[in-house]
């Protein structure tokens, strides 16, 4: 996917939102979880699909979601890409990242699924790690680079020569970008509304991924205000499990015309 | 796996080896490359591991090789564990590491498989993004540490407070592991000769998984003289791809063998 056709895709619905999927059997709406549970899970999705794609920019399936499912994760996948249009990115929430020959593996096994245009990446092992998803061109590399969880504290703000490692991490990778034929954005959580600012005059040009709003209890509004309208605000929980029941397709539609109502207030299209 | 039953292994066999069940189906041997794919690379995982098995404390198959496949994927490897003893350790080479409540379903994804012991984790989004796979009680978790790729030159001696990043990740996470109720050790690239004696006074008693020996050019003296009896030395490719022709599981033999040879020169049993 061209940088220009996700721009598109926001200006067009006036919307950053991106919609996690990330299907948890045990939180399925009863009436789904009766059925069969593969067919229950590809039937939760399509519906989620369908009732925030007017709202919706791009989806993110987590991969752990569907590998907990054993074999029938893969088909599960497969036929919940099938539901989002071409025009939509899909982000491979994977946060894959190995010695060279082994993320080419990685990076086929995750690029060769139809519809698939980017991928989260864990950036510990370097260059060569990340190289070999960067090369794809036209797909994406979301690195990890400030991340949403407690977690982040441990390390990502250690610092060295005056800078934290996630800066580190921003600064080396848009050197090697120049070398890919792929596009690279940034993970960075909305739980850190004090370092946003920063983060976007390191990456002035990149498309950041933002989790942490809603259940992990991050704000939008700073979020908006530095990195829109390159960004991309992820919900995953408060929009699938908005309710339990037999409603639970409206009640995401309601969810996230919430969050897109919420777009307005923050920025000026 | 109770670390006594690793201990046992070693010192029963006289030897550090685990082999890396990394297929490449454009590396197969031409007589198996005409069978069904999914077909072949069990026959060769199945054949690779009865020539190994008598030099091989533990396996680890890297799961991009898996992934890689597609829905096939996960068969193949079920039926690849089916052949392992239950004596012998199984590692689930994986590199996940997600915020806390994904980290749980990959635990889930990986552990409740039969016969995985361990899995490998990336360190970068911290505490809570390792714990879910170091509370599940005697399984194994092998934090990256210090990598054996030239990419581990980007940020893992990244110096904060005269401590390199992969010290803060070993000091930090042994702080960690009394939370959990599994077993950590570490993974130290053989490239790093000059670092391992180092590693092994941060972690005195912990297990260390070793790649790069073989194909990536590491030397095994160093690894064996400071971190034996605590260690697993992973060759991958220069034992499965040691012949392309009908022979390759003789080959492999022949590989694990000389490698096993080698511990005695270093090691005193």
């Amino acid at each position: 996917m061209h940088p220009e056709a996700l721009s598109e895709q926001i200006y067009s619905k006036k919307s950053f939102l991106c919609v996690g999927l990330d299907p948890d059997p045990e939180k399925l709406p009863i009436c789904l979880k009766s059925q069969d549970p593969a067919e229950g899970i590809i039937a939760f999705n399509q519906h989620i699909i369908e009732a925030t794609l007017p709202y919706a920019v791009a989806y993110k399936p987590n991969f752990a979601f569907y590998e907990s499912l054993g074999s029938i994760g893969y088909s599960v996948l497969e036929e919940t890409l099938k539901c989002i249009p071409p025009n939509v990115m899909v982000i491979a929430d994977a946060k894959r990242g190995d010695i060279g020959n082994t993320s080419a593996m990685y990076a086929k096994a995750v690029f060769d699924r139809p519809g698939v245009d980017a991928i989260t990446v864990a950036p510990y092992m370097g260059k060569d790690s990340v190289m070999p998803f960067l090369s794809f061109k036209n797909k994406w590399v979301f690195l990890l680079a400030l991340t949403s969880n407690p977690g982040a504290q441990d390390f990502q703000f250690l610092t060295s020569n005056e800078k934290p490692l996630h800066e580190w991490v921003i600064q080396k990778s848009l050197e090697w970008s120049k070398e890919g034929e792929g596009h690279l954005g940034f993970v960075a959580g909305a739980t850190h509304p004090e370092d946003i600012p920063r983060l976007r005059t390191l990456a002035p040009k990149s498309f950041f991924l933002v989790p942490g709003i809603g259940a992990q209890g991050g704000e939008m509004e700073p979020v908006i205000r530095h990195l829109a309208p390159r960004v991309l605000i992820n919900v995953g929980r408060q929009i699938l499990y908005a309710s339990s029941g037999a409603d639970y397709a409206e009640a995401a539609e309601k969810e996230a015309r919430n969050i897109w109502e919420g777009f307005k207030l923050y920025y000026n299209w």
